[in-house]
C-alpha cells in the first residue's frame, strides 16, 4: 500500500469534484483528487461514434441560467448549439397521434386548461420556498407528510392533463411523482427556477448542447491539474483524527488535513467511517435513493423528420418511450433521436435485453414516425442504474420526511469531512450547475478554515 | 489473508443467520457464518446490570401467534413471565393526565369513535393484503403511491385520535407515518396478524419476555454450532463464479458454493459485488432506510406505580417520551420501566447529550408519576441509529412506490446468493419470528438445490 501526503484530499471527479480541485488549483493549495472509475465526468460521459456523431450518454443539457456552466464554456471556449426546436411536435395518447407547437402540447381545452393551472399553481407554491432553509417554510411539515402524486391526485382534475403532468415529472426527475415528497418536488423546482424552465428546451434545461459533450468540457478544466487526478481508486475508509483524515483505498492511504466528499449520498452509506457519521447523517443518506432513466440515441442518414414537418419531440404514454428530442449537430447531415425512458418504466426495461430494447424503441418510433425510423444506423443506450459508481440518475431523491427531518444535514461538514454534489446544492440541485457549485463552497469551506 | 473453504457461508449472526445455520447443522451440512459484530445476537443486545436485572436493550417481546420464537424457547426451556399489565394506563395529552385500562386511551366519546373506527378500518384494509405479493392487491398503486400519514389525514377526523394513532404508529414502526407508504403499512399489519396484535400486550405483539433476553436465546441455539461463527468480520466482497462465491473480510478469504446473506437491506448496499447486484436489487436496497427508535430502561427499588393502582404503561403527547411499559421480572422486587422515544423524536433525541437525554426522560416521568420516578437507581438508553451494523432499527422500511415496484425483489435469489433476514418475511416482518422464519426459508431453498 503506497502512502501519500496531500494537504485536501477530494473524493470523486465529476462536476462537483473537478470544481473542487479547480478553486484549490486557483488557490495554489496542495491537493489531489481519487476517483473510482477508470476515467473522470461522474455522471456525464461523452462517447464519440463511428459516425462522427458524438453523444452524451450522461448530462447533456445547459440552460441559459446555468451561469457557472456557461464560465466553464467561456473559459475553455467551448462550442455550443441550441436543441432542434422547430416544426411540430407530436403528442401519442390513448393510440391517438397530435401534433402541436411549444411546450404544452394540443389536447382538449379542458385538459389543457386544467394542465396549464397544474402547472401555475406548482410554480406558485415553490416560488414560496427557501433555497436555503426548505424546511422553514411554513407548510413544510404538511408537504413533506405526501408525495407528488398525492398532490396531484387531489389537484388535477382530468386524466389527460395527470397524465401529461406526470410525464413531464419522470422526465425532470427521472422517478415517480409517488417517490418523490411534495416539499423535495418544491425545492427542485424552485432550484432551477421553476417547473417551466425545468420542462422548457427554448430558455429551459434543455436549451444549449455542447460540441464535444458535457464530460468534454470537464475535460479541459481538469486539463491543468491531472496529475493530482488518480482514478480507479474507490475510497474504501475514512478515519478521522485530531488534526486530519486517512483515506483508504485497496492501494492508497492518504493522509490530508481535510477532506471534500462529491460522491452520491447513497454511496458515502458504502464507505466505513471511523468516528462513525453522525446518525442523523447516517440516516439521511439512507434516504436519498437515486432515480432511474435510460437514454437511447437513435442515429439516422438524416433528421427526416424535419422535411416532414416535425421537432423531433414526442411524448408518449406508451411504455417504454416517453420522451424524445432531436439532438443532432447542426454541423452535421445526421439525424439524432434521444430517447428518454424514466423511472419505472427505466427499471423495468433495463431488465430486458439489448436486443429487445432495441426493437421495442424501434417499434415505437416506427409508429410515430412511420418506416425510415424503423432503420438507425446505430441504436445505443445507456443504463445508469447498472453503474456501481452511480447506482442511479440523474440525481438522489428525497421522499417524505426526509427533507424537513434531514435536510439540515446535507451541507453539515463531519469534522474535517466537508460534502459537495450536486444533491448539497441549493441553485440549481440534480444539475451540473449545482454539483459546480457545491465543489466551489465545499472548497471554500475549506479553505475559510485553512486561513 | 486465511483463506477457508466451506460449502455454505452464512452473513450474520443475528436471528436470521442462527435459524439459517440451525437447520443447516441439523441437515449435517458444511457451514460457517461470519458475523461483523464481536458478538451474536443482531439487532438483539441483552445486558445484565449490576441491580441484577437483565434488560433487552434491542428485541424484547413474544406474542403468542409467533410460533417459531416460542419453538425455540420450548426447545431451550427458556423461562418468561408477562408484562405487568394490571391497573390503570396513563394518558397524558395537552398537559391533562387521564387514566384508562386496556388498549384504548379514555378520550372524549368522538374521539374514542374516531380512533376505533380508524383502527377497524385498517385492519379491514390490510386484511384484504397478500403477504407474499401485496403488489398484486387491485389498489396495491394507488395504495402505493401515499403516504400513510396522507390517508390519517383523509380518514381520521379528531385532532385526538389522529395524535393516538400517530403515536401507536410510531411505536410499531419506530419511523413517522409520513416514512413509510400505505400500502407497506398494511402489508406490515397484516404479516403481524393486525394491527389490534401489533399495538396489544395481552393477546399481542408485547405480551411475552424472556428470562434472559433474546440474545440470551439466541444464544444458546447457537451453542452447538459457535465454533462454526466467526465474529469481527464483517463482510466487504462478495464475488460469483460458475460454482460459488468468494466472500473477502479483512482478515478472511471464504470459498464457498452457496451464501445466505442475512444482514439488514441497509448494509447489502455497502457490500462490493462482483458481478454487481441486478439492478432493480440495488435500486431496492437504496430504498429501504432503517427507522430510529431509543429504548430507555429506569431501574427503581420498587414499581411504585403498582401500588399506586398504575399499569406503568403511558401514553403521552411530549417530547420525547412517547410510551412506556412496566416490564419488570415478575421474580424481582426492583421496578423496571421502559421508555420508548420514536422516529424523529429519537433522532432528534440521540444528539442530545446522555445527562440531557436523562434529565429530560426524568422529568417527564415525574410529572406523571410523582417525585418517586425522578430518583431511579439507575438510568440505561440505547441508540441504534449508532450502530454501524445496524444503522437503525427496529426494521427496514418501505416508503411509497418501492413494494409495488421493486417488492418482488426482496426474497429473490442472484445467483449463488440467497437472502434472508427479517425484511425478507411474509410472516412477522420485522420481528424476530419473521427473522426466524426468513432463515429457515433460506437455508431450504440452498438445501433444495443441494439435493
Amino acid at each position: 500500500m503506497k502512502e501519500i501526503n496531500t494537504d485536501i484530499l477530494i473524493v470523486g471527479a465529476g462536476y462537483a469534484g473537478i470544481a473542487a480541485a479547480k478553486k484549490l488549483h486557483a488557490a495554489q493549495q496542495d491537493f489531489m483528487v481519487i476517483e473510482a472509475r477508470d476515467r473522470i465526468g461522474g455522471r456525464t460521459l461523452t462517447e464519440d461514434l463511428e459516425s462522427g456523431v458524438t453523444v452524451d450518454m450522461g448530462a447533456k443539457w445547459v440552460g441559459p441560467t446555468q451561469h457557472l456552466v456557461w464560465e466553464w464554456i467561456k473559459e475553455t471556449h467551448t462550442e455550443t448549439y441550441d436543441t432542434y426546436d422547430q416544426g411540430k411536435n407530436l403528442l401519442k395518447f390513448k393510440n391517438k397521434i397530435t401534433s402541436y407547437t411549444g411546450t404544452i402540447p394540443k389536447i382538449d381545452p379542458i385538459s389543457l386548461i386544467d394542465l396549464g393551472i397544474t402547472i401555475s399553481k406548482m410554480n406558485k407554491l415553490s416560488a414560496q420556498i427557501s433555497l436555503t432553509e426548505p424546511w422553514n417554510h411554513p407548510k413544510a411539515k404538511e408537504f413533506d407528510a405526501m408525495t407528488l402524486a398525492t398532490w396531484m391526485e387531489k389537484h388535477i382534475w382530468t386524466a389527460k392533463a395527470k397524465h401529461l403532468f406526470e410525464i413531464g415529472i419522470q422526465t425532470v426527475f427521472a422517478a415517480e411523482a409517488s417517490e418523490i415528497s411534495l416539499l423535495f418536488a418544491l425545492f427542485y423546482f424552485k432550484s432551477g427556477d421553476n417547473m417551466d424552465t425545468l420542462i422548457s428546451i427554448k430558455n429551459g434545461a434543455q436549451q444549449s448542447i455542447l460540441k464535444g459533450g458535457t464530460q468534454g468540457l470537464i475535460k479541459k478544466i481538469a486539463a491543468s491539474f491531472l496529475d493530482k487526478i488518480h482514478l480507479e481508486s474507490p475510497l474504501l475508509r475514512l478515519s478521522q483524527q485530531a488534526n486530519g483524515i486517512i483515506a483508504e483505498t485497496k492501494m492508497l492511504k492518504i493522509n490530508a488535513r481535510k477532506c471534500i466528499l462529491t460522491i452520491p449520498p447513497v454511496l458515502i452509506s458504502t464507505i466505513e467511517f471511523e468516528p462513525p457519521l453522525p446518525q442523523q447523517k447516517a440516516q439521511l443518506y439512507q434516504r436519498m435513493p437515486m432515480g432511474a432513466a435510460m437514454k437511447v440515441y437513435l442515429i439516422y442518414p438524416t433528421p427526416f423528420w424535419r422535411e416532414m414537418g416535425f421537432s423531433g419531440q414526442i411524448v408518449s404514454d406508451e411504455y417504454p418511450l416517453k420522451v424524445t428530442f432531436d439532438v443532432g449537430h447542426t454541423d452535421s447531415e445526421l439525424g439524432v433521436l434521444l430517447v428518454f425512458v424514466e423511472g419505472n418504466d427505466a427499471r423495468n426495461f433495463i431488465d430486458l435485453e439489448e436486443g429487445t430494447r432495441r426493437k421495442m424503441i424501434l417499434e415505437r418510433v416506427e409508429k410515430i414516425f412511420g418506416h425510415q425510423a424503423s432503420m438507425p444506423m446505430q441504436y445505443i443506450d445507456k443504463c445508469w442504474t447498472e453503474e456501481v459508481y452511480s447506482r442511479g440518475c440523474y440525481t438522489g431523491l428525497m421522499g417524505p420526511n426526509t427533507l424537513t427531518q434531514f435536510g439540515h444535514q446535507i451541507r453539515a461538514p463531519f469534522k474535517h469531512i466537508h460534502f459537495a454534489g450536486t444533491e448539497t446544492a441549493d441553485k440549481w440541485c440534480g444539475y451540473l450547475d449545482g454539483a459546480i457549485s457545491s465543489g466551489y463552497r465545499a472548497a471554500s469551506e475549506v479553505l475559510k478554515e485553512t486561513l
